[in-house]
């Protein structure tokens, strides 16, 4: 039963989040393809951060940045750089946060990891090693940034089809944040749900030693 | 304040999820590194997937994979290959996730994305593409997954500390799964916390236009 999202609906004991906030985050949320007109102001987008930053990340190095277009004018530099078809979604939504990495994260180092001195430098004198930890964990981030949208009582609509170089010419000259998804944000339209898609079975992707 | 974990608290007009499930989840959450002797059960395992699964990919793709290590056996093979420190966490820990990414997570395409004919052999032909898709989604996935295993009611220790070629020799050894993270798993010893690190201020991380 691959679309059955009450599998264990009836073993609500396997579960300390509320059946509610299970269904918010996981099973009932959707990735809306169209939003209503209803702002979305200053302070849902702090209340996400506020659940969003203590989700964990390898030493605490937090390299996850989010630049949000809201304004017109903002938004009119950012759809062409989507593909076609992800253009109207973005437009119709209030809020599209341009989900990027900080390429110099290791510059906060000394604050967020203080236990462990020499951070800084230790990335600063390898840039595979910085770049593939940014990448992993602003990737990681990225999840932990969805599931606290939906949190804000906000649907989020994550995708990957965008021009990322054309991007970060637009919005980040100095070439320091780089981008990595967008997730458009707001109330949802009535009519803003694709058909749900199948998940793999779990014993399709679990093994147990 | 860097590290008031309630600097919304007053503003729970703000949130859908109940405060109850914002602390169970993200503000009072801590990554645990010390395990009581509770063991997890097959049941606990399985209900962090049925709400793990649903959360969003690119193209609904879902490449990470999870191996749970338990048994002894498997645990003094998976052990020696942490770093040092992080030894004695996994050796408390009742199961440790390996979350991997299947290389192979094109074979799928069309069961899970039957929208788009062909996802299959345009990944096959564009291994630099598969691989850039996988690595970035199956990371996207472990965020959902380290929140999944906290909405089970268990705590979780994430962990990048651990010789992963050394780890996809001795369990993956067809080369197909690429080890990405270790999530210790289980319930909390009393003393399984550290200090609580400060994270970056709204400003520092966060821009509007």
């Amino acid at each position: 039963m691959p679309n059955d999202i009450s599998a264990l609906a009836d073993r609500q004991d396997l579960y300390a989040l509320s059946l509610e906030g299970q269904r918010l985050l996981f099973t009932e949320a959707r990735t809306a393809l169209k939003f209503s007109d209803e702002p979305v102001d200053d302070e849902q987008l702090r209340a996400i951060w506020e659940l969003f930053k203590w989700a964990p990340t390898g030493s605490n190095l937090s390299p996850m940045r989010i630049l949000y277009v809201r304004t017109d004018d903002a938004k009119k530099r950012l759809v062409p750089l989507l593909t076609p078809p992800n253009r109207p979604k973005s437009e119709s939504a209030p809020v599209v946060a341009v989900v990027a990495v900080d390429s110099e994260f290791g510059e906060y180092g000394a604050h967020l990891c203080p236990s462990v001195p020499g951070l800084q430098e230790v990335l600063a004198a390898n840039p595979a090693l910085r770049d593939a930890s940014g990448n992993f964990n602003a990737a990681l981030q990225a999840g932990y940034f969805v599931l606290a949208v939906r949190a804000a009582g906000l649907a989020a609509g994550p995708m990957k089809g965008f021009n990322a170089e054309a991007v970060d010419a637009e919005f980040f000259p100095d070439g320091r944040w780089k981008s990595i998804l967008l997730v458009n944000i707001g109330r949802p339209a009535e009519d803003a749900w694709g058909e749900r898609m199948p998940r793999l079975a779990y014993e399709q992707a679990v093994q147990l030693v």
